[in-house]
């Protein structure tokens, strides 16, 4: 019997923290002199190649997001593959950040193709049940795990997402669905499940009202560093073993240098360990 | 200067009508002897390139979607490309199907790549007008289009999008933002502009109301046939001279036959004419 994705993030995250980096390539970002000429698809894996085993040496946790491999079209997307494939092989779990959603026929494409490369995908929610249930299926089923979009960590979330509603706003109309779908996934097991929820950093002072409503799903926390939002306000999402969240950084760790350092590695090896002891000290904490 | 996507799109729409042909592939229903021991991605392409000279002989639009693409990784994904290259050679607009969504920054990748291939793209609206604005910039100053998720044909579609709020539901909400995104899109020019919804045309009733919320905007209307939508009830999206409003259908075209049938292009080629003489019967009666 396969472990369920919940069951192997808890122990992750006992052992290395609630750290996930976040990989969003960007080719001025990259070392200046790692295979300088060669093509995009090539700088960026030489990046990764590097800095993965760096990674999985601290953190439990890397979040590719699509975007930036999908940006140089089918060579960046076939990046994509081998930078999830050389992070579960260096021990780490992966989030794919794909942040997907369409109909039902449409959604089962997207999870058969998107579960063969990553151990968890964001989705949207804005299509409803039907659009999520062949991701949901193998949450209940077996070892993967989704992170559902309801507070975004973005400015304009506020739009859609702040909506007011007889008994709360938009953000927590799907908050309590995800709930649902969380009880759903592993009705007989106790703590939490494989459905979690992604929400913004930059909303921190939301979070216990979110944790509230949904008492069994993991978070995934963006939008600290580069976006505004501060690792100490972030104690709301933690129960008291420093389990339930994960905190995601990406610029502030995966460009903690300037292209032409000749010691990036030692930057990002000093980032890692900087943000990796602040969300210890951060959970050591949580009363 | 440019042609505006909403302007191509009325002198298509007028010359051809208001069909579009989704391209949604799966092997199993391709015509079993073509390019039948080739890759996934090979199959795909030689079916494509046999009906899409059938396709814009009779329409002006395809809707490749890229989730039955990305199906086959990488190699699919290249597929996608040359897809939307083959058809807006054979003449064809090409609404990518791409349904993405993503905050400011990421948005700025997906709109790079995706407007590479497409002249117009379907999209979330549920991180808000931040994570729109790449591509909107692209529709106020130049030749690109896009379709926002209001109200999509699925069954749950129901859960999110018809929550109430004061002065309407969630779908009434978003649709009254892409109006203003239409108008300040285009503020100088009359007519529709290059920002509009998607619409189910499982929920045809409704098209009434949203047009009064939307007038600027093109509606993309996805759901007929295999979903269950009917052509004959959509006669509200569209304006008086039969513009304003597109009509996709998938399977009803490229699966109108059976995999081993020999006169599998006459049978597209019959679906096609049939598919086009429906919507401008229904054009014609529109008051």
């Amino acid at each position: 019997m396969v472990e369920r994705f919940s069951n192997r993030l808890a122990r992750e995250v006992s052992k290395k923290g609630a750290a996930v980096v976040g990989l969003d390539p960007r080719l001025e970002a990259l070392p200046r002199d790692l295979a300088r000429n060669a093509p995009p698809e090539e700088r960026i894996l030489a990046f990764y190649r590097e800095t993965l085993p760096l990674i999985a040496a601290q953190v439990a946790l890397v979040k590719p997001n699509i975007a930036f491999f999908e940006r140089y079209g089918a060579a960046g997307y076939a990046a994509y593959e081998e930078t999830c494939r050389l992070a579960r092989e260096a021990g780490l779990l992966v989030i794919g950040d794909i942040k997907r959603g369409d109909v039902g026929s449409t959604a089962e494409a997207y999870a058969e193709e998107h579960f063969r490369h990553a151990d968890a995908l964001t989705l949207h929610p804005y299509l409803g049940s039907d659009s999520l249930q062949p991701f949901l299926r193998r949450c209940a089923a077996g070892d993967r795990g989704v992170f559902i979009l309801v507070r975004t960590s973005n400015p304009s979330a506020s739009e859609f997402q702040d909506l007011p509603f007889e008994g709360g706003n938009l953000s927590q109309a799907v908050a309590r669905k995800v709930a649902q779908w969380a009880a759903d996934s592993s009705p007989d097991e106790p703590g939490f499940s494989s459905v979690g929820a992604v929400l913004g950093a930059t909303y921190a002072k939301d979070l216990g009202p979110y944790r509230e409503l949904m008492p069994r799903s993991w978070f995934l926390i963006p939008g600290v560093g580069a976006q505004g939002g501060e690792v100490a306000d972030l104690a709301a999402a933690f129960d008291t073993e420093g389990q339930g969240a994960l905190v995601n950084q990406s610029r502030g760790i995966m460009q903690a240098f300037d292209p032409g350092d000749e010691d990036w590695r030692q930057k990002i090896e000093g980032a890692l360990s900087h943000f990796v002891s602040e969300l210890s000290s951060l959970c050591k904490q949580v009363p």
